[in-house]
């Protein structure tokens, strides 16, 4: 974001800069520059096309894409002087094609439009990004993987409104963001391919007279083919609203992993410890360890989900076709989208960093009559109970424990059997909070050998 | 949404109040029985299983599958009384249950919980609505392309700006917007599958020591396989905010057509004429024809889009498993989902009824030098010129036309030969609206043969 | 929400039912109904005006002045039947009065129009939320300051990052959210102010030719002033987003003192014990304590601030001046005042109720060298060194106790002075937790004198 | 918005870079260095203060302030390398003063810490957009108050559903958006009130030991009092939030003034003209002048909508004091703050450049029985007839023009009293546009008169 507000020249009164207004408001080059080489390749895969059609000649097309070589290593070299007077990537690009090739410049502009030109350069850029998103989202979820493997079997607190509820392992607890981000690829894989269609020739808006071969720029520009209507090409922005979607639900995902390593790094929980690299300190207290990275992670979905509501207001009510309403598009996106890959890579470190406090988890997790539910559960199985009695019998012996100041594995055969005369011996093999886990053997619980045979199944899936 | 401000108990002051307040705020009941088929479908499925597995008795079963028919039939029958201290649709279907066959009914909560019950029931609602969109859309569809087919050559003004751009036809603007809902059905679609996998036997969080069959229940369900882990499958609300999203961007595509609408219906423009059936009149002004039904449309996508940041909010930053926050979840969607199926019956309607006015689209069309595109592309191909050379023509002729208050038509060929020696009579033959449009001939681009083989392609996928 | 999707009418295949669904898309009288009063309120002051100006007769007005108090009174007894074929509360209303009194009801309307009516109705509507939004703050502040001040001095960790920083006192805490929510009773008061100006009489759109009198109708509603112009009149929506701001701002204030109160309960910070009266239990788990309340208020701010943004994208874009459109704007404001009280009134019971675990508290605020911040600023203050300089010893003085495994205070004089000749045994005295809390009387600081002289400010300024 | 996503650091696979992502993730100063002037300001009275409370010394003040200066000086003059390593601006302008001053440099920290600073220096930001942004407002509602008076009896079509309701007056049109610019300048100066406490002196979070003066910190730097509490001082960014919901509104209103534009620069409408300045051209079609400028403006509202809805998904939930999640808060408000006052400039210019096609707004004022209410009006008044009778006359002899196809002046007397005996000539009176303006003399209504009484009344206020 350039400090707009500080430009002299419509900073204070008016009355003699409103041409530097216009050009302030209506200038792209100094954000759509991202899209050089977007730009570039499909200026090229268009001449190519123009000549393949007799359009152009042969002559002019390699003229052409040789000299947007040129300019394409002159703007990765920094060897590139962007004039705002120029407006946009657009004309940028195309006027020093001009300055290098000369009077065949004059010819790439046949049968396409600045229109049709934006939305397929756009459309490059966010379908990069989806695929970007994809192979971050891999390593993380391989990150995660490599934790579940860790601590398969390690017990914790499984909570339920931030109160201990059940025991479970910390390879199922991981797997369970496994479960989320893989969701998210779903979605980028999907918005990738529905969104890979090809704009160009659709011209202005109504397409073109000429006889273009709008499957060959399609192709050549790996598209699965050529947007089927004109007008909806040069107005459609569907792609970048789905990744936006797509990219605060992901970045939600975030944000309550973050969370909890936030709370699981506090003093009163210590259930990890982040790495120095993830964490910042203080001079003064080095015992303190800030997750900053944690909480800037967290805090991410906020503009990633503000991108999407802000782009969706730009969309609400345009008629069609182009209006200029729609160049505010970019900017969100290329600020979603670099913030995203950012949390992504931040996340995969910090987990691949950090190291569970397997004694504090196991602790946390015997506590609080956690296994409450597999008494309730033995009384349904072994005695036969309606689900509801056994509930009833459980809450007793749990008042039992908390009056004598025990847990339950602490109640005696004689205590038990004081609210239920068929407890048997039996019962204190389902009380241990690895017995508890180990017992979940549904699929998708929490039990070590599920846990496994899912990591198994991720490890197939990710490779 | 209940007038709960007015609600004596906790409105004035507080005292002697709490626990009015806490039921207030807590109780879904009025909301959640929207769920009551899902509830009893998961239930019977959930029962049925149990029985298989030998988890209850097939007496037992039989009792409860009967059973729940039954309350089923009260509810829809309008003869069920909910209770509001029965908190949720669950325990109220429950309770009844109990009521009627007694103690199995107190078996039928084995190896389950609340929350994996409230997750497949909210899921089996969404995805039923997911259905609904996509049969609701495809009607759209159909209407549209009826629109198109009845004008596939009728000229109109394609605008960008809101400015007569270029000529392009009827049929053509009306693809446009097909194109839009049929993007919207893929999303819908590709929601669906993802979400297409069943919560239940997740239990409280953990799974369960039972023998249960997960895949059984999935199937029975409909869905297409159970959810892989149990924490998430729990804490998971991915598919209420894809389908958010999805709907958000449909309310914005039904936002761009129902703003045309407005402006179409004005004194000014005069394209189309709405039915009386989706107009409001004025008992003072027989003339006048209101858009009401367009301009509620338009205002939708508020409301949904509305609901997608409110969802997202919501589960920003949840820590693992449930937390209370997520019951926030489902009147967002209940409202989101009520108000897009509105808005897309409506539109349908309104597009079945309206009836375009040829006369004014085409009069429009032929003003505002709207060929003159066509002319540079003349020059560029009968001549050979280069596009911008032949553009720098083109701009002249146009402002000798403008000067003799003229169209480009009008004038005669010494006049164009004053702008360029080569041009030939053969010149006149592109500057007609018709001529013009028929000339676009790209892919996608507007000739009515182009639309009349795009309706024969989505004739066949719609059908 | 009314169950709108399973209108048979319009649920499945349209062909015969457009007529339904444009009156289940048109009719607003299902929630505007809950405007009678202002809508009755209005209307006897308009009557009062109208023969005051001599427009209608003494006798007419009194027939509808009373009149309107029988409709009142059928409303608020249950004994009215609202028609949805009468669209909205304005047109039910007076249909009624013309069935009661005849005639006069017909001349009811003159010099005025629905637009200016529900405009009128509507903000006198969120004038009456803004009152009571600010009243359930003040009861809110009170209780908070009730819990400051049971606690002025007692000591708890301050946190940044969730990390221990520095002690704090109970009392302190509890006073920062007195600050946010007086910042709300601001905002809600400014709005009001703002709001207060009344559009009765700007007729449809242009005002009137009658000889009304509106600074007399503004005065019987206790309005400011008249709105100036017409066309605003009915147009403005500000008053409604006004609202949606300030209670999204304080809704995101609760989830704050709601996240805490969550993050409290747990067994692993056992800071606070709500009671039981805003906890919901387990049947099985007694000990357990879920604070639903806590977390229903935090996911509030999620539809509050989707409210706000759903409007705004309703009023984005609009040209002047009612278009049907802003019939979108009650079902959102009274959805989101509703939750707004709810949760206001909540959380204050829940303050009320509370209790502060004291030792806990003080315990977790002793350790982590909370203290190290008070170390360097005596090193500063009492020896005079640089601030950045008195970190760095601070640091190795740290250091040195994690070494030994003790915390600042257990270091003897002799380490004490390894790290600084210069340190003497008056160190000691700013060590522990209360010398630090008690020595931080900077104005606005955390000593229990600062925060019992803003106890007293605060019960005089809520008094 | 740098491209953080061509990182080569971190954008492949991590392994060897976390570092570098952390330093991504975690560094402000690319952003906060817009914070230099405030920062620097907050510095000279912090040092001012500790000399006059004898916590350090006044040499060390001099330097102290001195050194600021000079690097003030040296930004402003782009003289000064920002350091990525030294995080942000605090550190940055720090390190530079010890190169310039030396050891007493280290004495400026005393009492304070980064956590009140920033808070300081952004809210001193905050403040000065508030007060540019009451500036910008005023230019603009005097650029339309010039034109409302330049056409303060310029009769045009008030519209309802952009349909033609009633005659109104282009001066009156004006007007209403100076009532809604401001209310904006009501709701930002509020929101400054509000806002300016000063933070200073709340340290990291409780305050300090060292005997501070708060009230002259404040006062130095033009605040009416510290802040009364030090955790909310840190915790609070309600000031951003506020701001960020009056730009919001604001945005809103120039979305709804620039859609207005674009409709009215259409050919179908030709209302209004806007200058070439604020246009694109086409350099093929001479005559098209594109509303450029409005269509950016229509959609700044967007962004602006979205920065208010990150900011507050942001704050959602965070407990106190200080996280780092907030450091997201500024760049969503530079880019806000940047878009508002660039879309105001634009918006001033345009209405300051734009002229009204006065004959074609009478003629679409004259058409469409605009006078309608004006007959039925005067019916009621002339006759006697409840209105709804009124109306019902009126809409029968509409019904008689519209079917002889004229308009209602043009109904000879015994056609006008075929409907209704006792209508006399005097009706013609009331059915001309301008007698129709003229007549509604209603305070705030369309007549003229009012208009200008209006204009009178605002030329004061804003002068």
């Amino acid at each position: 974001m350039t400090d707009k507000t500080q430009n002299a020249m419509w900073g204070g009164r008016f009355a003699d800069g409103p041409d530097a207004i216009m050009e302030a408001i209506n200038a792209s080059i100094s954000f759509d520059q991202r899209l050089y080489a977007q730009d570039i390749a499909g200026s090229r895969a268009h001449a190519a096309m123009l000549a393949a059609q007799g359009i152009i000649s042969d002559k002019d097309a390699k003229a052409i894409r040789e000299g947007l070589l040129t300019v394409l290593s002159e703007i990765e070299t920094g060897n590139f002087a962007f004039s705002t007077a120029l407006e946009d990537i657009h004309m940028n690009v195309e006027a020093r094609l001009k300055e290098i090739i000369g009077e065949p410049a004059g010819r790439l502009h046949t049968a396409r439009s600045r229109n049709d030109q934006v939305a397929t350069d756009f459309r490059l850029w966010v379908r990069d990004r989806c695929d970007e998103a994809v192979g971050k989202l891999s390593a993380l979820c391989m990150a995660l993987v490599g934790q579940a493997e860790a601590g398969a079997d390690w017990v914790m607190p499984g909570f339920t409104h931030l109160q201990t509820a059940q025991p479970v392992t910390w390879g199922h607890h991981m797997l369970a963001y496994v479960e989320m981000f893989s969701r998210d690829i779903g979605r980028f894989t999907d918005a990738r391919k529905r969104m890979n269609e090809c704009p160009l020739g659709a011209a202005a808006l109504a397409g073109t007279s000429f006889p273009i071969d709008r499957f060959a720029t399609a192709a050549a520009l790996g598209f699965d083919r050529p947007a089927a209507n004109s007008l909806d090409a040069v107005s459609d922005r569907d792609f970048a609203l789905e990744f936006l979607a797509a990219a605060a639900i992901t970045a939600m995902h975030l944000s309550r992993f973050a969370e909890e390593l936030v709370i699981w790094s506090s003093a009163q929980f210590r259930f990890v410890a982040l790495s120095d690299r993830f964490s910042t300190g203080s001079s003064i207290m080095p015992q303190k360890k800030n997750p900053d990275a944690a909480e800037l992670i967290r805090a991410k979905v906020g503009r990633i989900m503000g991108a999407n509501v802000g782009l969706m207001m730009v969309m609400k009510g345009l008629p069609l076709t182009y209006s200029k309403d729609m160049q505010e598009d970019k900017e969100q996106v290329f600020d979603a989208a670099d913030n995203l890959m950012l949390a992504l890579a931040a996340m995969e470190g910090m987990v691949r960093d950090m190291s569970a406090n397997r004694a504090n988890l196991e602790k946390a997790a015997s506590s609080g009559f956690s296994t409450a539910t597999d008494l309730a559960d033995w009384l349904v199985r072994a005695l036969g109970l309606p689900f509801r009695d056994a509930h009833h019998i459980t809450g007793s012996l749990v008042a039992m424990a908390e009056k004598k100041g025990c847990d339950l594995p602490d109640l005696n055969l004689a205590e038990m059997q004081s609210a239920h005369a068929g407890i048997t011996d039996e019962v204190y093999s389902v009380l241990g909070v690895h017995n508890s886990v180990a017992s979940r053997q549904s699929f998708g619980g929490t039990a070590p050998d599920q846990v496994r045979a899912r990591i198994a199944d991720w490890k197939a899936r990710l490779a």
